[in-house]
């Protein structure tokens, strides 16, 4: 394969060799083994059949592979947007009939045609607006939402809602009522898989393995939860004393479906999907940039969006649902060695071979042991550390963590997420309004001006020098304004007044009307306004009004050079604390 | 009145004298002339009867008194606010009806306890967010609003709709259906008052009156209008003839009113109680804040607001409407000498004398001359100028403006205002969320570093140099994540990275996270991160975490330090030419 193809997903195949092939082939015989049980897992979260689970992990990843500028994403039905679709589609059918898998189909085609038009339009910006604290507080919400829900399946009792404040304590009080042998079954399969995590690796290693034949077998524990747990149901015949088993999974092909064309379910599903989808980018960027960055390689997210469409609509065509770039998956690709998006393709391959093929084996899987695979898999989503560390950086940032947080239990997925998003919004928008704004002065024996607050420094009593740390707008230009005529009214020797603009990135058309307004004041008052190193690209625009022609003072290159001819009596003081 | 009293709205009866007391009852005799057909215009153009208009400017101006920070500010009833009345109550009552006066009563009572709870609660920063642009394009769009209204009354014809763009052509077909005489009378007036503002006045001096005098009867223009078409109505009996006069007003003291307690009323009241309380408040501030600076006074915005709020209470509680700071009134008692709050309790009185005494002679007052007043006060707010301005200043602006102008005259004044805010709230976040980065380089033989695209500098193929415009926080962090990405994918060769950070004024945890994942994509690739010229409080946050523990780099005071130090080969090379 020496010709340089164009299409930009397949450049990887430029160069493709044997060593790249063998590399490619052993991660996607790992990542197969890790997808069975959690294809299986994650479908049943999404309230949807287990063979769908397996169909969602097909086509998507082909159509990665086509489109994806990541090397090694493994895309998926991924926890949280499970929950997302369950959430999305629970209230809209019975779980479990055709109707639901129709809805979970139309999801993930609304949602892959978003993301496919957000990527054309280049409107990956947006998920920007999606903040790390709020991310976090979701993610951590949504991961306690999965883990009672799949601790319900585990007890196999039935306790009501999404909400997490009456599930938990409903739960608690029906634990009498549980069933005790699914009890034995998940909550084994919990502790066996909490034990594999760390000690399985070590014990091979123990037993002669080498390294990587030894991670790869460590990484196959859920599937030995899985076959262990089978073989038991089988040959106690458990699903006769209440053991919920998965059963029959039809063998086969994926089926080729098409989504509902009713446009009021279109209008019904429209936020859920669009907040699907952006969840679903960031998380699978965010896992793409970093494992990328460790091979100085690059994603681009508007690609990453299409590719991202791609996969979805793939899903949609192929009986699956919304599906994005795995965490988990994607890492163990990367551990196992993956070079090139081939390695997804054979991954999909393993996928197929085992619907094809290995169905009949699922049906002992009790139910009990999918929800221990994935109770384990989102406790590792629980990030108190976020908690703890905005909270020791920015009291601001935490309450946007852990409003989401709150929101997400209480009210669920789509409140939660939009909540937080307004919230940070809003408290972004408040920190911006209220500029931090600093009288400063000289700094004997300096050029440097500092705050007159916090250090001794020279003053005039008929100069004022004011620094404002913020760029000039709409929602912080009054402030300013309230800030000059305090300063104006306390003063009545003050006769000129310095802005130091170093920090002023950017000055709006409000905010030019506020300095206009500063200035005639301050000249009917008897003062003049200065300005002092003003930005390049603020100045130009400046030039284009004629506020420096009315301007009553001048600007000035430095404010050492403002302050030298306007006080120079500054210059020549002696040092006086002028703390207040 | 010598003695200090302790009631913060009083102070100014401290040393109030003679002088004072002539200068503040002659502005008080000028500003009631003028607010006697204002009031009545103003009530007819909110739906109302006349007298609630003469009701509203009295007891508003007492509590002004009390309260206010301002020394000039004269409050009543205005015409954008008489026209949002309108609009939030013209379609739940009878224009006329004792229940739309109600309407209006409980309108200013939510109002005015909105405006006293934001000032006690000193929320007065929250109208900082309704921008210039927004402001300048609603208030035009109000006044085009209104003078198309008003042209209906003017011509006597009725057309449809608060739709500017289905009234104006609507209007200019019925055109031929209008009442002549009407028209005759409204559209002579208009010219008359278009002709007193600039011909009364040198007319008068030339007569050889005082300047002052000559003023103060040229501001009485539209007093000399009303009472010249009343004179020929009542001696041509024109209201025979199908001229629409004002008729009985009630004689008489304001009667005691209360709002009504319905709550389903105030739900549905809430909204425009808000966009009316905010928008009153930010035309009295700037008014205010004008006038005040003239005389080197100081409004404080949060008292403002509890006076405000009591004088819409005042106006709920003796039959008014909601009422505000005016512009034109104030102006007019600031130029005819107003020194003290005194002034508007004499106005107040004239104007009760007003309703005792005078309201028979307003009963020829034709509906068309009280329009004209309307139409001619109104037109003076059009402002095409920031219209002009903003679009030559910044393109985020004019958009700002035309929306909101665009959106009022299309689907009136809440959707208007509300659209416009939001629009310039996500115009900022957008503009945030994509910071200029600039890649810098040594300026030869200085210690300045600029951008490599605009200027001939020095760089080194091992280190880059970026400048980052703007505070770095959740919706522009990934921006610096991808530049970054690019930069190193792009340059194997280098090793070195320093984030020049003198204009970042916070970093917030969403981009201090984002810095974390820089670093580490960094470290993993082989280079390390540096940043220079941090700021104070920056750096007192950053020194809360263990980023700077963790860091691959180090932080240097300068620029140039940094480079000295991990490039010296940039400070010794000639000038190169790097320019793309």
């Amino acid at each position: 394969m020496g010709t340089r193809l164009t299409w930009p997903g397949l450049d990887w195949t430029h160069g493709y060799d044997r060593a790249t092939l063998s590399s490619d082939l052993v991660a996607a015989v790992i990542v197969t083994l890790m997808l069975i049980p959690q294809s299986l897992a994650y479908a049943s979260l999404a309230g949807l059949p287990p063979q769908v689970g397996l169909y969602a992990s097909m086509a998507p990843l082909l159509f990665y592979a086509a489109f994806g500028s990541s090397r090694v994403l493994a895309v998926g039905p991924v926890a949280v947007v499970s929950l997302m679709t369950a959430a999305a589609i629970g209230d809209l059918a019975q779980t479990g009939s055709p109707a639901y898998g129709l809805l979970a189909i139309t999801l993930a085609f609304i949602s892959g045609a978003m993301l496919l038009l957000m990527g054309l339009l280049r409107l990956g910006f947006l998920a920007n607006f999606l903040s790390h604290p709020v991310i976090s507080g979701f993610i951590t919400a949504s991961a306690l939402l999965i883990a009672v829900g799949q601790l319900k399946v585990i007890l196999g009792i039935q306790v009501p809602g999404h909400n997490f404040f009456e599930s938990l304590p409903a739960l608690i009080l029906q634990l009498p009522n549980a069933h005790a042998l699914s009890a034995a079954i998940g909550l084994g399969t919990v502790a066996f898989l909490f034990w594999a995590k760390r000690g399985v690796k070590p014990l091979l290693r123990l037993l002669g393995l080498g390294p990587r034949l030894a991670d790869a077998l460590a990484r196959a524990a859920p599937v030995a939860g899985i076959a262990v747990t089978a073989v038991l149901t089988w040959a106690g015949q458990w699903h006769e004393q209440g053991v919920r088993i998965v059963g029959t999974v039809p063998q086969g092909v994926p089926p080729l479906t098409l989504p509902s064309w009713d446009l009021a379910l279109w209008q019904q599903l429209a936020v859920p999907a669009l907040l699907i989808s952006v969840v679903g980018f960031v998380e699978s960027v965010s896992v793409g940039q970093t494992l990328a960055a460790k091979r100085r390689q690059r994603i681009e997210p508007d690609r990453e969006l299409v590719a991202l469409g791609a996969s979805n609509l793939g899903a949609a065509l192929t009986g699956g649902f919304p599906v994005t770039g795995g965490f988990a998956r994607s890492v163990v690709n990367f551990d196992a060695g993956a070079q090139t998006p081939a390695a997804g393709i054979f991954t999909a391959m393993g996928i197929f071979l085992a619907a094809l093929l290995l169905t009949p084996a699922l049906y002992f899987v009790p139910q009990a042991t999918l929800a221990a695979t994935i109770v384990v898999a989102v406790l590792s989503l629980v990030d108190l550390h976020t908690l703890r560390s905005t909270w020791a950086y920015s009291r601001r940032d935490f309450s946007a963590v852990i409003v989401t947080l709150l929101l997400t239990l209480a009210a669920g997925v789509e409140a939660g997420l939009v909540g937080g998003v307004v919230l940070s919004l809003l408290l972004y928008l408040y920190k911006t309004s209220r500029p931090h704004i600093a009288e400063v002065g000289l700094v004997s024996g300096t050029e440097h001006f500092r705050n007159v607050l916090r250090h001794k420094v020279q003053v005039s009593s008929q100069l004022a020098s004011l620094r404002v740390d913020e760029s000039l707008y709409f929602a912080n230009a009054r402030v300013l304004e309230d800030r000059v005529n305090a300063l104006v009214s306390e003063r009545p020797e003050l006769r000129h007044l310095v802005m130091q603009c170093s920090a002023i990135n950017d000055i709006d058309a409000s905010a030019l009307e506020s300095l206009e307004a500063i200035d005639q004041r301050l000249r009917d008052a008897g003062l003049c306004l200065h300005m002092s190193e003003v930005k390049g690209p603020v100045m130009d625009r400046l030039q284009t009004t004629d506020f420096l022609k009315h301007l009553s003072g001048k600007v000035y290159l430095t404010h050492y050079q403002a302050v030298s001819e306007l006080a120079p009596e500054v210059m020549t003081r002696s040092e006086v604390d002028v703390r207040h």
